[in-house]
């Protein structure tokens, strides 16, 4: 815990090195905090805007020790670094999130579990251990479902789309063995996320819900407002504030919700949370007083949270892969925001950048 | 000059590592674009969110040729660096701006030369060479005047206010010798600046005019919109576009005016020109779509410039020396954004952040 926020020239570090890294530490050198990027890959995209890197796998505890105890604080730009590391790394520093939220996040069972137990709806689901789960699965829950590895899943990773009117034989075949969850397939009407940040002192702020439309399972566009019933949002921020606090979470926890009105009798499910900034909030950089990447910093270094009001209507619209290759058009286009996290190397699916659209509020 | 827009994982050479690199480091970071920093200063604020960083004394001309070499364009982020350096410079790589507005905006003399040259008003002047000419300096203009040394004079660094009634012996005491201006002492209505970005193709984009409020003789706040008349703002966009014409300028240039009518027979003169982002356009950062220092960076880039568009109203105030104390403070009250340049010691007159304070438009 911080008790008193960190001063400017403190240092913040940072397990992870991508873009989000690269967001969080532009964020952090605003406010004149620096920033210690951990990552194994050498020219890690946020490294070129932090004061300082380590360069080392995540298992090498002896560099996780050297990198906490130089820290005044340490987080994460994403939730799949292994436990063993982030638990070691408190033993010298303290971190923020803590790492209840990142076991329970790794986990996809876990989580499901812990959500139903605080009475915030998921989809119907079921744990399978075993091919024979499986059956049982399509049996109780019918014959739509997602396989989904219970571990390391992100953008559409580790999944595999069943679709309807399952074989179990062909669900079978498709399952690798690895403890997995069998999941309803949960008609909805639209994907919205919610964003909170969390002080040290149970302080909470919200974002607007952006509306999400995904593309090949990777998101591909977040609107704001999402223009849903006042109520769908208000209960969209309870839910997300009883997560937070249940998890006792400090910083930015982003949570992902369908809207499944007239489908189940509750309006929305989660489909999963991510204990970080996300990128469903990447437009607050542009359209708000203080964006997420900030206020995790603000969060995470014993800072008041900032204010989240958004001052224009905005669209989100991701770069991916060989999207990229329009950077001049992007650029050239009247309003557009462009921002490239400068990764060496277009790949498939690879997010290379985001544009936000601003537009005046009705 | 650039003919085609440099791409992203391009990289761009800034002449000095202050506060004005620092946050032009990051506008290029947010394109994608890598800078490389030149400062003789040992952990000068841009080094951090730099991918690259050169120590050396602006007079070490082997340093320059290997900095330049290294660089897809290179820039300045103050107009006083020395001359040679920057033509050096230009010997091996793309320089913008062109080393003519550096060689002006260096010399008050020559700026002033240039600016009536044409047809731009300023306060009238005398060349002092000697200490005679301060004697018909007082007696051709009145005995109300500045004394400013012609060259390294800025945050009213190098000026000797001799104020009203000046007694011809006192003003030769205070003069140092050096070669100088004598300017007469216009009183004026209040302050605005103009900053246009322009780019390799001669378009030309303005910001909103801020009114600015200076305190012991450096920047403290700047007001937008200034609320002035729709005539006087179009007279400063002239008059900047003007001066960036004529320079064949790329880049952001700052020009400082003071409103004058009633005092003179025209409305405005300019006080002076700075080649460069300023600090009174730092409020761009958080109320524009395109902020000065991405305008700069795009226009020496050779991309298209960026929307100037403001989408609210906004007060910007600077941090001085002890100010930096009250950041908790700042970073605390609500909607205030703050901005913190890394240095490492407070020191009295030396700018440490600026807060931007955001409100509707009406």
């Amino acid at each position: 815990m911080i008790n008193k926020p960190l001063a400017p020239g403190s240092t913040i570090g940072i397990f992870g090195g991508g873009q989000l890294g690269r967001m969080l530490a532009m964020a952090a050198a605003r406010l004149g905090l620096h920033t210690h990027i951990y990552s194994p890959q050498h020219g890690a995209p946020a490294f070129e805007v932090s004061a300082k890197q380590t360069v080392a796998p995540y298992t090498d505890l002896n560099a996780v020790k050297e990198f906490a105890s130089q820290v005044d604080v340490a987080t994460v730009e994403f939730e799949n670094i292994p436990l063993d590391t982030y638990e070691h790394a408190a033993k010298y520093t303290t971190i923020a999130p803590g790492q209840t939220a990142l076991a329970i996040s790794q986990d996809r069972l876990a989580e499901k579990k812990f959500l139903t137990s605080h009475g915030i709806p998921v989809a119907p689901y079921f744990e399978i251990s075993r091919e024979t789960d499986i059956v049982s699965a399509i049996y109780k829950l019918g014959q739509d479902g997602i396989l989904k590895t219970r571990r390391m899943g992100y953008d559409g990773k580790g999944q595999i789309r069943l679709g309807t009117n399952i074989d179990p034989d062909v669900a079978i075949k498709a399952y690798n063995g690895e403890p997995a969850v069998f999941e309803q397939l949960v008609n909805f009407n639209l994907e919205i996320s919610c964003l909170v940040a969390r002080d040290f002192k149970g302080e909470i702020v919200f974002y607007d819900c952006p509306k999400n439309v995904h593309r090949n399972q990777i998101l591909a566009e977040s609107h704001v407002p999402a223009n849903i019933p006042e109520d769908l949002e208000k209960l969209a921020r309870a839910f997300s504030a009883k997560i937070a606090e249940k998890l006792n979470y400090v910083g930015v926890l982003a949570v992902e919700f369908f809207a499944v009105g007239g489908v189940t009798d509750t309006p929305l499910i989660v489909n999963e949370i991510a204990p970080r900034v996300h990128n469903s909030g990447h437009w607050t950089m542009d359209a708000c007083v203080c964006d997420q990447f900030e206020n995790h910093i603000r969060a995470v270094a014993g800072w008041q949270l900032g204010a989240t009001r958004r001052h224009s209507n905005t669209m989100m619209v991701n770069m991916v892969g060989s999207d990229m290759d329009r950077w001049n058009e992007v650029a050239s286009s009247e309003g557009a925001i462009l921002h490239v996290y400068g990764k060496d190397e277009i790949r498939d699916g690879r997010k290379m950048g985001h544009i936000n659209y601003l537009y005046d509020i009705d």
